[in-house]
């Protein structure tokens, strides 16, 4: 049983020129596979997205397949052939063949400058073990991420709401929060109304409702969120999408930073003010996620 | 007399782990080097550096290096070992051998995930013909870059004014500018400040000053620009920076996108309307610089 399988996907998208070749082959993970004049290493030029696996399952992977799709006409990629990486993700869980959590990375850049194909992969290890994130939380702070809440409407070339392998700024976020004691990031726009986290989508409870950012603010549309809604919905929870402030975030009940692999992570401080986890809900929340098998 | 040569470098910083091969490697560039761990394809997490060489000598090579330095520290990556990185630039420019003009790209990135070194390298490669955008410009549009003009001081995780490997949006924009029948971009603040193109700074010459937006305003300190400003003041130009709107810039007698490889590009239209052009006085400019041999 590896611990890890990367399979190259030659033939990623239907307008990449023909090849009689398989379109994809697994190849040792740790071999160099990419050129230096990848646009992907150059120019941070290309997409991904990170799908949970349970039981040799991948979970929501619709939601997935749409939002690379998406991500990729964001960016004007040429269009994923999704049944050809719909074939890769399985193939890739069951040449990992693990029984507990994993996950699979699937990702598609331009490709070589003046080439003529973007270049894939999807990349499928062993999940880190998250049980101390998911049960004793993560002390967040809110940090500016620049931009207005609309930019999404006036400046598309902005990416907002792209899955892009453009992340050095998700990254640094993490750096400040660890400078500043913290776990976790939830970004703020600059006229004040909260985003989501640099890998995550942030959910609240108010009351009987769940609660998250509302859509066409330059954020993901989060496939973990829109399971936890489901399940929420079941547990006779009402749903819904609003305008957060970060004093709307901070009075609410409960919060958490949810993401595919990491599941829910209950927010157990905000800028360095402690708040209230309830580990009983989250708790159930993380056992139904894990549990999910499409 | 290769088209091209790549230098992987195996020691790019003091901080990696000591070895006793040698700081550097010709490889073939077209051989994959990178595996699809790294985090520059994987998050852009890195930072690069694009230098002009003319008649076989790196231009402004000091000041490359030092922003080079520069971008590592606001990434917080290892600080690159500068000896090195001189030397593999130049001898990267001998093993392209080539007369005419060509350029260097070094490039390092955060390494594998999990990994103990960066990942370094150095591309070399013949220039491609740039004498329509030397003679004839470039027409551009404003494009809103999202930020306000002061991010860089407010929200230094925001990477502004450092070189990453995290240019989806510098792409992007030029999609843009092609969707709007243009040729390149001025960024635009969100707060009407002029600040740089996607690849190049801003210059402009109002009577008898060369301008060019002031510092601080999270763009980089161009290398390019300052050896345009050195010219000028040879010339008797006096030479400033000033905070500078879109009015101002429009309303100039003649203005530069200026960047290493392309050098002084004239802008001759600004979103649409048509812009001065001073094709004597550019001339004599890019003279200048593609004989600058320092």
């Amino acid at each position: 049983m590896p611990q890890h399988v990367l399979a190259i996907v030659d033939r990623p998208s239907r307008e990449a020129p023909g090849t009689d070749a398989a379109p994809w082959r697994f190849v040792d993970p740790g071999s160099p596979q990419l050129t230096a004049l990848d646009l992907g290493a150059t120019r941070g030029d290309g997409i991904f997205e990170s799908l949970s696996v349970g039981h040799g399952r991948a979970q929501a992977l619709d939601h997935h397949l749409r939002r690379f799709a998406r991500s990729a006409a964001m960016l004007d990629l040429p269009a994923p052939d999704l049944d050809i990486w719909r074939a890769v993700i399985l193939a890739t869980i069951a040449e990992l063949d693990h029984p507990g959590e994993a996950f699979v990375k699937i990702v598609m850049t331009r490709g070589i400058e003046y080439g003529d194909r973007p270049t894939g992969w999807a990349y499928g290890s062993v999940s880190p073990d998250f049980t101390k994130e998911r049960t004793q939380g993560v002390a967040v702070v809110m940090l500016d991420r620049g931009y207005r809440h609309d930019v999404e409407q006036t400046s598309p070339w902005l990416l907002a709401g792209a899955k892009t392998l453009s992340y050095a700024i998700n990254r640094a976020v993490g750096r400040e929060a660890a400078r500043r004691g913290a776990d976790d990031v939830v970004f703020v726009s600059s006229d004040g109304i909260v985003l989501e986290g640099p890998t995550s989508t942030v959910v609240y409870r108010r009351g009987n409702e769940l609660l998250t950012p509302g859509t066409g603010l330059g954020i993901l549309d989060g496939t973990t969120q829109a399971n936890v809604f489901r399940w929420a919905e079941q547990q006779g929870l009402a749903t819904s999408f609003e305008l957060t402030t970060p004093d709307l975030l901070r009075s609410a009940d409960a919060a958490w930073l949810v993401s595919s692999v990491r599941l829910a992570a209950p927010i157990n401080a905000i800028d360095d003010e402690p708040f209230p986890v309830d580990a009983a809900f989250t708790a159930a929340m993380n056992e139904w996620l894990a549990a999910l098998d499409d």
